[in-house]
């Protein structure tokens, strides 16, 4: 049994690890903390979770959890996590951390962020079908839920060499923007609506740009995100522009599946779709479904990926890192088909 | 043409309010107050309003507000209103109250609020199928969204002396709740959910007493209301219970139907639906729709209405009202159809 | 392990089946039938079901069902089911019949649903909570998704003998009217609308009133089903109405809180809520969540209960069912939080 | 006061058109066809309709409409339309299509409906903001509803030689689809779900790259469309991607500004949006709201354009044609702003 330790836990990506290890057979949640709520059951805003879990939020110190967990999420906002971390990993816990802190280079993440990193420490970015090394790693920055979708749908491309530029137009449900009710996730006027934002400037970009460009250097990439009225999924499109010498090859309909087939052949959770990707397949598991399109005459590739964004874009992705790092199955607690209808 | 004024404009019904007024042929908008935004355009809060108004809000007071105005709607929070209504009173400016401050008599109301009532004034209950009398009003009390839809379902019958007991069931869209955004209406919690709430003391309830009451003395009910994934739109179900004396009557559809339709033959914005009434059907729009099923071999008629709440509900009943209070047909600036899909 | 066939596995509840079970560790399902899908990949019409089962739909006969399968769930339409149960019997397999035909007696069914039962068997109403002879089955009649919302909140209190009358107000996501586009289900006309239909005649009112007047003979039963703009979930409303001697009781929290504990403390999928049941609280799961709110100075408390329909209203309690008939723990593979948000 | 008809009365554009011309003082509509519906009330499909029409559909011959006409919408299916329109213009009734028969050169036609065009006319390309010409025509081809959306974003950068590329990423509201019922439309297939289809192949590519050619030959246009999980509207994010020369202009916002105003200076119709523009901002109107966003240092300027695609992408723009051709304001009935929330 690993005891594993959730900093963080009254959010939705906390409440979601809940559910997820819920059905864990190696895991035993012994620690979630919450400032605000200590003391209160967790069913108190996970509601979901009542009589599953008996377990209080507590107010414990980062040493209080670490020497009673093998393994601790934490899943507090971005500029938080990393008050967190250093003091877990130096009491020898293996740290899995779900904001933005340890993901990317610091010059990076300060730029991105505009605020100075006061506790950098060396972490793997915990994308595991690109990263193999997450199962030796001691601190793995987990990736945000747009870089998940959008890396995923183009890497064997990138890979391959065959890309000159991606256009990401991406569409998520509004789980991503966290429980803190604003005047976007406001039923009025989410419902019914399509909201672009952040529109050339999201943070989640240098992400992107940083696994593809390992993959590819010099590739070029364009994101534009948009909430749509759905709770859970991102649907990413990409637009793929061919370099000029792989035109022809991004037209082959077979070759580009074998590209695909032949890059995530060790990667249980990406699923090469039979149609257009479906949110409501992936709705609450952690598979990564993608499907692809050539335009007739064009440079044109069309990618489409789907992913639940609370799941492969946060807490089931953490998870299956755990599991690597553990040395264990990476579907072990994640081998749950999607929710549909 | 009449001038009018809008105290608090900012909100749902104050844009309403605006939307529907600027397909009015008879009025002109000269004043909209907001103080927290006061200088800013119509638009910056009602951005679908763009190009239709040029107006501006203002923090008149309201004395500059009754000095231009022929009438006034204020659509401000409840308790606030009676800050406002004596003065414009007193200016000789006729007032079309949003609030519930003047819907009840000053005993119910502060037994209802919980709060002292500041400044009573006689008022006319505004539901102008049942008060005539709106039409030589100084002040009309415009209903609450439930209470419309509640009272307009079942007045025929309860003035025909027929039912005992009426258990109203009552679904409304999120939009009731206002442009703040709340737990309630953040789109993750209201979507994909039905949440009933205030399961026996919603606020609404003393003044459908109050309606059914006058028409039929001793008549019993209960009230439920629920939140539906829906912005605009209340669908009542009023599950009506016989008198013992009425059973066999409330079995006969033609003589219910003969009761409805001579009970709203001078009301244009009542129709009875054939088939059971849609929310699509009334969307953006004043009408009222009607059906009923008589349960065979029971004392239960299960009454159906629907109707926009925003509009019959609030603001369009308040412009029927003005209507009425300035001597034009009812309909003018409302003979809109819903908008289906 | 017990090997389970699953007739007619195409649509909802054939893939809940099979999503649920896909985490049951006692079982295997070896057949799945559907005539039209012969051949077909089960991930074809379920594509979240991709990777988790290899399994491939078969035209198979009963018997041959029968031949590799201990228990077998039906999940046809009603009135197909019936050409089916009895030879699975007759090979001496267990079966859960999801349909109606083995719901009701013989003479209830066929007036309820205008059709002659060719192949009346004896059969338990599979609702373990007040059926316990389930687990000596060899048919189960699986209840209807409204009966189990339905008589799960008010069973506790007719079983006390406190109740008069209930006036139930439901509200179904749409995907209880199955997988096949209809009118109804079309996007345009579900979003943003509530539905009512059947108002007073629909087919599973003699389900609720059979359980119901099992427990207090003579109380009176009305019903009235709505859809919503949901896919899963069912939340009741029930309006309670107290017998005379009883309007004390039921406006005692504490005692009404007690009666449920007591009548439901070996039900392990019943929850009392702390506030309002929510759907998305069961969403996925076999829970039933239930609260309870008396009305001050009246004879009425209403109860609300929440479900999934979908699991606790059909393929969850089917094998909550098939759990108990194997003799092992019924909350073998359905303990699973619901997914929220 | 214009004599109107409407050939094919009972889908969504002929609903539609009744809901908006309800509200247009300058016209008369006399007739309404359906041959399946001949003899109902309009308001047997269109319930939102009651009390407003009192109009019955008629399965009346082109010759019998054009007779009582001075105009035609035609609003029956691609392939439909030009069964009726040679007979409607000898007659010397104006007609405007919304099918897509007279929307593109035969050539393109047949090539892209993969049907043999038996009856061309000449016809004028029904976007009133780039076609004046509109005002002088016989016959209007009412533009689809994508094309809309995207032509008037891209156009005053296109007409102003600025853009290499557009790769158009199209969300739609399902009404787009029509009434009939399909596996798309089933509200759990839709509900919570982005649906991308024809991916590199719409059937609108054509006309938008007609349009985008003509203002500035040599263009390359992508597209790729998408349902989103509402009714009405189309959210469309243009990805354009400058000419080399042109980069530095994209980057200036005064001058892209300055850009678009000077372009739709004369078309009341179009909004220059503060912020994202918003679907329920043009809602139920004729409204195109428009707003860019340059990328810092990159080739790709953003632009979203937001059309009710029922109005503006269908009915609302016919009846815009129909002013024009009548030598009235176009505002005339159309002057309605969105209807927000």
């Amino acid at each position: 049994m690993i005891d594993v330790g959730i900093v963080g836990g009254s959010g939705y990506t906390g409440g979601e690890l809940l559910r997820l290890l819920a059905n864990h057979s190696g895991v035993k949640v012994v620690a979630v903390t919450s400032r605000k709520l200590s003391g209160k059951p967790v069913a108190f805003v996970h509601p979901h979770l009542k009589g599953i879990y008996s377990l209080n939020f507590e107010a414990a110190s980062a040493k209080e959890v670490a020497e009673r967990c093998d393994i601790v999420f934490t899943a507090v906002p971005h500029g938080t996590a990393m008050d967190w971390v250093p003091e877990l990993l130096d009491a020898g816990t293996k740290v899995i951390d779900l904001s933005s802190d340890y993901r990317l280079p610091v010059d990076v993440f300060e730029k991105t962020y505009g605020t100075k990193h006061r506790a950098p420490r060396p972490a793997v970015f915990g994308l595991p079908e690109l990263h193999p090394e997450v199962a030796k790693a001691k601190l793995v920055g987990n990736p945000g839920c747009y870089p998940t979708g959008a890396t995923l749908a183009v890497a064997p491309l990138a890979h391959a060499g065959l890309v000159d530029r991606v256009v990401y137009d991406s569409k998520s449900g509004i789980s991503g923007a966290g429980a803190e009710p604003t005047d976007t996730s406001h039923y009025p006027n989410m419902a019914q609506n399509v909201i672009p934002y952040k529109l050339t400037t999201h943070r989640h970009v240098p992400e992107i740009k940083q696994e593809l460009t390992r993959l590819s250097p010099g590739i070029r990439v364009n994101f534009t995100p948009h909430v749509v009225p759905a709770v859970r999924g991102i649907l990413t499109t990409a637009h793929v522009l061919a370099r000029e010498d792989a035109i022809e090859t991004l037209q082959d309909r077979a070759k580009v599946e074998e590209i695909y087939r032949e890059f995530y052949k060790k990667a249980p959770f990406i699923r090469m779709a039979d149609g257009v990707p479906k949110l409501s397949s992936v709705r609450g598991s952690n598979f990564c479904d993608i499907s692809f399109e050539p335009e007739k005459g064009s440079d044109r590739l069309v990618v489409i990926s789907a992913i639940d964004n609370l799941v492969k874009g946060a807490s089931g992705q953490a998870i299956q890192n755990m599991n690597l790092m553990a040395g264990i199955d990476e579907r072990t607690g994640l081998w749950t088909p999607g929710m549909a209808p």
